[in-house]
């Protein structure tokens, strides 16, 4: 099953089932245009992890780290499928990145990699927006990553079993695919993230873990539609704007 | 009014009066030992400020900046007056830092400067604890700054006529005094920060900034009791316990 929730005809706040054009809760069915889809989960915190696909290491010159890479993005940054983001005003690098999401669906602390299944609630698609402007100048990425709509979010939470264990990561600007990779290249895996992140910080239901983006970032221009698709969860669309 | 957030004896929270060795709410008034004081807000972030007295700059021995230092606090930080913080585990430096909070009073985007008092509900007391040993090593001061109980808070929102411009900002370890200065030394003002700050990302209410620490920073051990007074706000206590 694909949880999504939408805000239906007459303003209630529903977590249902996604049909892919339609979505429903309870007896009822809605086309996607009938309803507002939301973020599919309120996370009090993202973790966002750097550097954790092989080939985006390559690209960005850095080395593979030895542990994960830990960033935040305050709940902010969260925008849903469909919405508009308006990029940070007068930069001139604002890029996508294309990243799956681990939706934590209990309280937890101190996980083991092989309990960790146990604490998912399920798979999301992120973009993880970055302006590289003032992150290039920042020894913290706060103005660089936790601006305003810096994560378009959604449209569903999957359940586990949609997700293979190589599914494809892909991001696509105006029709064009700009990333193309799979999960079976992540460096540090979901269990892993999850073991690390829960030494130092309660996840509470809710909270998203980024898994970091493969290769084939690049810069996000006015009205640019952007489609980011993890294999088995779903495509998430967003539109980007310049003030 | 020094305002404070607490669970009554019959288990209520209530956001009431403080008046040091009592709080009240309605009619009821209540000894600090029958209730539990609870962080004065509940912050969908922490938005806290480096090097930001210059006295700190010089003890670090980091240049100035040319613009706030920003770094950022999740919810799970978030402890409270009087609690006992279990330090993360195996590390050799966790260090106090004293500071002036200032808790966000309504939503707000691009608050002009001269605008901000009007977007500030009060000040509190923060301990930024900060682990040292992981800090180092990282790019985002995550694991550094965003541990569990990494911000006690508390234990008042007081009304910003109880602030002086030069309101002195000190901190004794087992009664010893190991931080004293006053915040007439704050590189960029409360109002600055809360221009740049919103500028990128929407302040919601009982957000907290942080605002940075004097000189005089250095290392919890086991069993330390920490004191952490803002002339005019209150004193905020907390234990250190290792594991």
């Amino acid at each position: 099953m694909r949880r999504v929730r939408f805000r239906d005809p007459a303003g209630m706040v529903r977590t249902g089932e996604w049909h892919g054009d339609s979505v429903s809760f309870a007896d009822a069915t809605y086309d996607l245009d009938e309803v507002d889809v939301l973020a599919p989960s309120e996370p009090s915190k993202i973790i966002c992890i750097g550097i954790n696909y092989a080939d985006h290491a390559e690209e960005t010159g850095i080395a593979v780290p030895d542990r994960p890479m830990l960033f935040l993005k305050t709940p902010n940054t969260v925008a849903a499928h469909g919405d508009t983001i308006t990029l940070p005003e007068g930069k001139e690098q604002v890029d996508w990145e294309a990243e799956l999401g681990v939706v934590i669906g209990e309280q937890c602390r101190n996980v083991d990699a092989e309990d960790a299944e146990s604490v998912i609630d399920g798979y999301t698609v992120v973009c993880d927006i970055s302006n590289r402007d003032d992150q290039r100048e920042e020894q913290n990425w706060v103005r660089g990553k936790a601006f305003d709509g810096a994560a378009p979010i959604g449209p569903v939470v999957a359940d586990p079993e949609h997700l293979s264990d190589d599914a494809a990561v892909s991001l696509r600007v105006n029709g064009e695919t700009k990333q193309s990779s799979d999960i079976s290249q992540l460096i540090f895996s979901v269990p892993e993230l999850i073991e690390e992140i829960s030494s130092y910080m309660t996840l509470e239901p809710g909270d998203v873990i980024s898994t970091g983006t493969p290769s084939g970032v690049g810069g996000l221009e006015d009205g640019d539609e952007v489609e980011v698709e993890v294999e088995g969860v779903e495509t998430l669309q967003f539109t980007a704007r310049r003030d």
